[in-house]
């Protein structure tokens, strides 16, 4: 994607814009205009606003003349959403998406994981590997990701620049993991560990200095995998620089298990990462399935966040998050891909496995039989719910709950155009072109149409994706 | 799709098969040649065999002559799959998918399900839910399905009509519920039942006399929906014309409990319809989640047949139908959108979720919890074994494993062909159209494609479908 030479001008939307205001609620701007500022920062929302209403009241207000502003609106049924937020991705395994067989978390990484990864060190194939993931993503609407990269400097730098150059917004961890890893892929000691973060954080710095788009993330690979001189470290750096930390946590049962037997003197998992200053309110904390009341309440009160990944726990059978459980104690929560223990690129894929996982949990015949069937219920995440998960819960993991997530003023514009088909049989559909699998009757309520899209959508409803105000993707049919 | 002027023409088809041989074992047959004589049978099977030589020495086997012979070439990279069967899907809901809410199947019925069937009395509404659903599901690959209707023989009829014409591979069952259904919405007697039954059986009779294409399927909804006197009497029905049977069971612990109220003197649900003569070995029964040991071995006494559901019970909070165990019962098993209680037209997708539900079976946290481990992961169902209850299993299901399901001499061509996106950075992607998700780099092995497929796959990835010889589906792009 070129970048567009409109970006450094103020642009102007138009049409429905549909945003979550609270976990559970979406809401609905119809006949609505939003106005973004040349640096991507949405400056004013008008209702019951068209072009020239825009035009004659709002730009003199704003100062802008109508020459400089570039208009977007939205076409009869497309409706603006914030971009989503994947909170957990591992781009270097983008390859092996669908790729698992029937391998558990301790098996599928030593098996698919550990030796694609150790191929990146090639830095041709990261370019490719990266390449491609970033497009998919963007083309799936993901607006931020929160990326785990490999242990290698060269091509985690690379990923950090190809986020800058295609525009995606983006967390770059290098990977820490001098402990228990495969010898053809493990750091040499805590020392390289923190060496080799520094010089990736150096590198964006370097790129980006102010993180606008995009900021290192400090990435322990999980407990089992770092020294505790390398978490001690790390803890260290975390409190010294305020970068964000980002690692796994009882993601399965064997996993748990070696981290009780590895760290004895640990109350739980948690208490790990708590022991070595990693778990604070800039922790990402991915999957975090098996916890305990007691470990949950840790999370919950050192504010720290959780990814949820229900595309990669159903594939690698790791087990089905208590999501609700975790929202009650008022954990912020977002979703992930996962890839490549999640199969899917997609964050709206995501949600509606985060639905469906969820009515796992709600099951009669399930662990949970002998609750009360109104208990189990409550298990069950709505469609609004998952889209909240997607959208402002992953900006309220990721750190950046005032500047993404929603529609309003003060935030920054990441969006994604939807457009749903419609069912004409007196439209050659060769000439509309390919608008995926929603169809939409005409009769439907827009809720409806949105639960349409959630359970059938997919990038071909994605017509054009913007982070801070840049045109940073848009299908061509 | 208009039908193809080649129709009646032999045809070639040379490339890469793929098929299951036996629950999973898929077979790749490369370089090899298929020819499909006018009548859209299967006519020889040539192992390393190129246009060349199927003319010089094939061709003359057969009798055939060059130019009386259509060629199919798969590209490098696509594969030839048999046509997926749907074996359970409400062809009157499509209009629904996606559109559930939390409920579950009692509500899901009076809430969503029943408005929407009734509105089908209206011809024009049927006719363009009806073209949708089957234009969908063909280009999903499907080219077999098992359709309820809904109580009206006119619309009922259009549906068989359509299929016809389109040329999708059907059962066709005019539902009976001449109990408990809504008053704007039931049959009003069991005579009437099934005088309205023999009129859609009569005109499929009058348009496809032989069921090539089209076959009637007596379809009593559920056991709580029909009375007694419309079951014996379907019971009877099914004796006299041998025409198969298609109905729903043990899908909702309140359905269950519902049916035991009901019929207090039938041993468990199953029983109900054993008594009634309708639990045979062509009878087609959608769920089967909550089944006792007792019933399972009944259906497998009697050689009833299974249709598993997975996108719909997890959607509607079923449950998980436990696969493996009906499985070593050596019951039939295929797989069924379940439109709309599934929201999906893609049986690819019923396979995708048929493995993660057979993984939520295994995870140590569930029901299951207290299985030895082993036991828990022998419940998982391999990418294989999906791909075979989507084809071979299918095929049994709706009793056609002689005719379609695989690529064997003496099979019907039921085909699809599918191609796989290729990593090509030196390629202007506008010019090679949207191949879809699946990202395939090179480097994979050709079970990992399949693999990546099924996780990510697509109808962007079903370029042509064929159903008895005939194209009735192909990609522009």
């Amino acid at each position: 994607m070129t970048p567009s030479k409109d970006e450094k001008k103020h642009q102007l939307f138009l049409g429905l814009f549909i945003h979550s205001v609270k976990l559970g609620e979406l809401k609905y701007f119809h006949n609505t205009a939003v106005f973004v500022d040349r640096s991507g920062n949405i400056v004013a929302i008008e209702p019951q606003c068209d072009l020239k209403k825009a035009e004659e009241v709002v730009f003199p207000k704003l100062g802008w003349k109508g020459g400089d502003v570039v208009v977007t609106a939205a076409e009869e049924g497309q409706f603006f959403f914030p971009g989503f937020i994947d909170t957990h991705v591992h781009a270097p395994q983008y390859p092996n998406v669908g790729i698992f067989g029937k391998s558990t978390l301790l098996d599928w990484l030593n098996t698919y994981t550990f030796p694609m990864e150790a191929s990146l060190s090639s830095l041709p194939k990261a370019h490719r590997v990266y390449t491609r993931c970033i497009r998919r993503t963007l083309a799936h609407g993901t607006t931020t990701a929160a990326y785990y990269a490999t242990i290698h400097v060269p091509s985690t730098n690379l990923l950090a620049d190809l986020c800058l150059s295609m525009g995606q917004r983006a967390f770059i961890g290098r990977i820490c993991m001098d402990n228990l890893g495969p010898d053809y892929y493990v750091d040499e000691s805590a020392d390289q560990s923190l060496k080799l973060t520094q010089e990736s954080i150096e590198h964006i710095k370097a790129i980006d200095p102010s993180y606008a788009l995009i900021s290192p993330i400090l990435t322990p690979r999980f407990a089992p995998a770092c020294s505790v001189d390398a978490m001690t470290r790390l803890g260290a750096l975390h409190r010294e620089t305020g970068l964000p930390v980002q690692t796994h946590i009882s993601e399965n049962v064997n996993e748990v298990q070696l981290v009780r037997d590895m760290f004895p003197d640990c109350e739980h998992y948690a208490g790990v990462y708590d022991t070595y200053g990693l778990l604070t309110k800039k922790t990402i904390l991915a999957h975090a399935i098996h916890l305990s009341n007691d470990e949950a309440d840790l999370i919950a009160c050192r504010g720290a966040k959780i990814a949820h990944c229900p595309c990669s726990n159903s594939a690698l059978t790791s087990g089905e998050a208590y999501v609700r459980w975790l929202l009650n104690k008022r954990i912020a929560l977002g979703l992930g891909t996962d890839m490549s223990g999640g199969y899917s690129p997609s964050i709206l894929e995501a949600a509606r496995q985060a639905a469906l996982v969820s009515n796992h949990r709600a099951m009669p015949a399930g662990k949970w039989a002998d609750l009360p069937a109104e208990e189990r219920e409550r298990a069950k995440l709505s469609v609004e719910e998952v889209l909240h998960l997607a959208t402002r819960g992953g900006a309220e993991v990721v750190g950046l709950g005032d500047k993404i997530g929603g529609f309003e003023v003060g935030m920054q514009w990441d969006a994604q155009l939807i457009g749903l088909g419609v069912v004409d049989e007196t439209v050659d559909e060769e000439d509309v072109g390919d608008h995926g699998n929603v169809d939409v009757f005409g009769w439907e309520k827009w809720d409806e149409r949105v639960a349409k899209w959630l359970f059938n959508g997919d990038d071909r409803n994605v017509k054009k994706v913007w982070v801070r105000g840049r045109l940073v993707h848009e299908r061509v049919r």
